[in-house]
């Protein structure tokens, strides 16, 4: 690579170098665009994508990465594993970068899309979804709800918590879903259940851990290896149901009342761009049970969790008609998490459980020590006890049909570029008519 | 299609138009198998196998099914729906029947191979696992060992229980898998959990439904459409470590207790040739609820439920030194069933959930009324209260490494050839020693 004498992390495009950037040089997370009807991997790069398939065209991308670049989805460059990702990565920060020859930045110049002018696509093939249960903020104000004698179980503190989720109704940040229909029940045990639009719609404010290099069956990943299966994140919206939820969740868990759609972000932030923004995993209370030695790493206690701070934001239909802007209902971070993405990688895997490239693992709702930094309504609200006053002077128990949950996520620390998750964002649609 | 003279039944594949025969006529399962490095689609007939990919390339199917039928995988043939599905059993049965013409007939000659020489692969590539608790007296007795108060909880009469399942570690059938090792608990409640080989290793005998046609998200498809979405069935064994299970399964519902591994047995008998062995739901006490519309049809009620025979046996590593046959432990049958593949399928995608092609959706532990019928060793152990004796004098309580579990299912009806399912076989290997 050139030798540098611009600072490391200036890059030849000015718009990247703004400290409001959501995507500097440090950055360059993965995603996908339409590029005259086929799908293109892409990065970004300030307020641009750069077509990874027109530079691996344009001779700029090493010979062993040209197949996998030129792919529809990520999924053949994550099964490459990580020495590959760091040698992508690098290539590309190289070429951005302010100190590149003319010649190379003028071929990348040609691959440069604004991205406002662009329709993003998915950008992973999803083949699994698991979904954790990890804030134990979260756990503990959803049990006072509904145990309050006991609102944090007995296994809570010993493993991660989660559940199989759906992979086939993840859907693309953007794309609006049909409030579900489903089997609830009134207040009353002896009452019958009806089946109607659900009358508890919810958000789940998560980080979307993807798999990169993938495991095989029979074969643990210890959490001192699972950083190198990691790929990337983006931010998840677990969309829930809870009056459905509450109705057919006993003894099998979830299942119709988180299935009907899942949103995930358009960027894939890979984990290297994440390194300055790495935390020490929360202190446990010397009354905490410590964690049993397959979930437990030094280096991950002291550098395996993440400093991501996240937003969640309502716009109502009144809201979009009266021009006002979206409103922040919470803020958390994914640093309060009782379990660390390696620990949640380990657990999965600790039984011999396969993970295949592009599987998600979502950290379930990130919830923070406040009540103000609840991550879904159900805590927010207290399962509707206490609505929230908008703006509007409208209220919200749960979500009403029109409003559109935003969730955004950024990385800040000292010395270094601020980096945005960007946004997932979706709005509910009335629920369909039933069919004869 | 030629006029036929002979029996509507008869092959000119002698061994097929046997009493004892698995595979006649009638019933032309679809599998794959391994030709010189290629998987290629097969049908069974008799002890044999019919390449599909050959008969294609031999002009001997219809030209819009040839791209279908030379896939690796069903799926293709799967996504173009009930109708091309319904012309190539029509073709695939008139080229295997007595009155075929000579030089059709002879050229199928040419694509058959034995199946006992031949290496069976995945026929279907299973996109998405959902796992069902359809049967009552299943769900009763496990309730009966853990919550005695209230074996049966409010909702199961209501609606169909179930979970998403791990697609990544479903195995075919022959592979043996490993002791998974995880988290459990000892008596106590007060006691640390143990990270150990599970010590409650169990089986469970299920049915695997396939879908062929896909439903779009946000379209729930209306059980009286059920039938054409569902492609065939097949045999599943659902792998439980029930001490790993216990611990974690609040309030999500299992994970790792399920997700090491699951058996699927090669050939998928289609909808069509389980026709004649079609039975009516079974009758509902009149204090049981009547189900919800969504949930019911008169069609479905009269006809939507399989009588399908089922057999578990277990073959130790004992019996098979002393050239014992399999013993065996129990028999039920799917007609059991609280509720119908279609009832699965109506509210699977009565939230909009969306269906892909070759997607599982398995009934759950298939146990009959009596003790004797559980698909279980939970029950027929009670939680392992009971051992089992075996015919070596060798004892179960779960199941010991060197153990082979293998499912078997067949159909009969009076005027109709009985047709097997064939068997779902795996033998359980030592756990693994943990990795450093």
């Amino acid at each position: 690579m050139a030798k540098r004498t611009a600072a490391p992390h200036k890059s030849w495009l000015p718009e990247a170098n703004k400290a409001t950037a959501d995507f500097p040089l440090t950055h360059l997370p993965y995603g996908a665009f339409d590029q005259d009807g086929q799908q293109h991997l892409c990065v970004a790069i300030g307020t641009h994508l750069l077509d990874l398939y027109a530079c691996a065209e344009s001779g700029l991308l090493p010979s062993n990465l040209v197949e996998a670049c030129q792919a529809p989805v990520l999924n053949p460059l994550m099964g490459l594993g990580h020495r590959s990702w760091t040698l992508l990565r690098e290539t590309l920060t190289a070429l951005l970068h302010a100190d590149e020859k003319p010649d190379r930045r003028q071929a990348a110049e040609a691959a440069l899309h604004s991205i406002a002018g662009s329709t993003l696509g998915r950008p992973v093939h999803i083949p699994n979804y698991t979904d954790f249960y990890a804030s134990i903020y979260h756990a503990t104000r959803v049990g006072q709800l509904f145990r309050p004698e006991q609102p944090l179980l007995p296994n809570y503190k010993h493993l991660p918590i989660g559940y199989h989720g759906r992979a086939s109704s993840i859907i693309p940040s953007g794309i609006p879903f049909f409030r579900p229909t489903g089997q609830s029940r009134p207040f009353a045990v002896e009452d019958a259940p009806n089946f109607q639009p659900t009358k508890a719609l919810d958000y789940e404010l998560e980080l979307a851990l993807y798999v990169g290099e993938p495991s095989l069956l029979g074969t643990p990943i210890p959490v001192s290896r699972a950083g190198q299966h990691l790929f990337g994140v983006s931010l998840l919206n677990d969309w829930s149901a809870r009056d459905i939820q509450s109705w057919e969740y006993q003894p099998l868990g979830p299942l119709l009342s988180k299935n009907f759609a899942t949103s995930i972000s358009p960027w894939v932030t890979p984990m290297a761009a994440l390194e300055p923004f790495r935390a020490p995993a929360p202190p446990r209370p010397s009354t905490d049970p410590k964690p049993l030695p397959y979930l437990h790493s030094i280096a991950d206690q002291q550098h395996g969790s993440l400093n991501v701070k996240l937003e969640v934001l309502i716009s109502t239909a009144t809201m979009r008609t009266n021009k006002l802007e979206a409103y922040l209902l919470s803020k958390s971070n994914t640093q309060d998490l009782y379990w660390t993405p390696a620990q949640l990688i380990a657990h999965h895997t600790s039984n011999g459980c396969n993970l295949q490239v592009g599987d998600v693992l979502a950290t379930g709702t990130i919830s923070g020590p406040t009540e103000a930094s609840a991550g879904c309504l159900l805590e927010l609200t207290r399962n509707g006890a206490q609505p929230i006053l908008l703006p509007t002077a409208e209220t919200r128990t749960f979500l009403a049909d029109g409003d559109e949950i935003i969730l955004r996520g950024s990385c800040e620390a000292p010395g270094h570029p601020r980096i945005s998750l960007g946004e997932c964002r979706a709005a509910v649609l009335p629920a369909r008519p039933l069919q004869p």
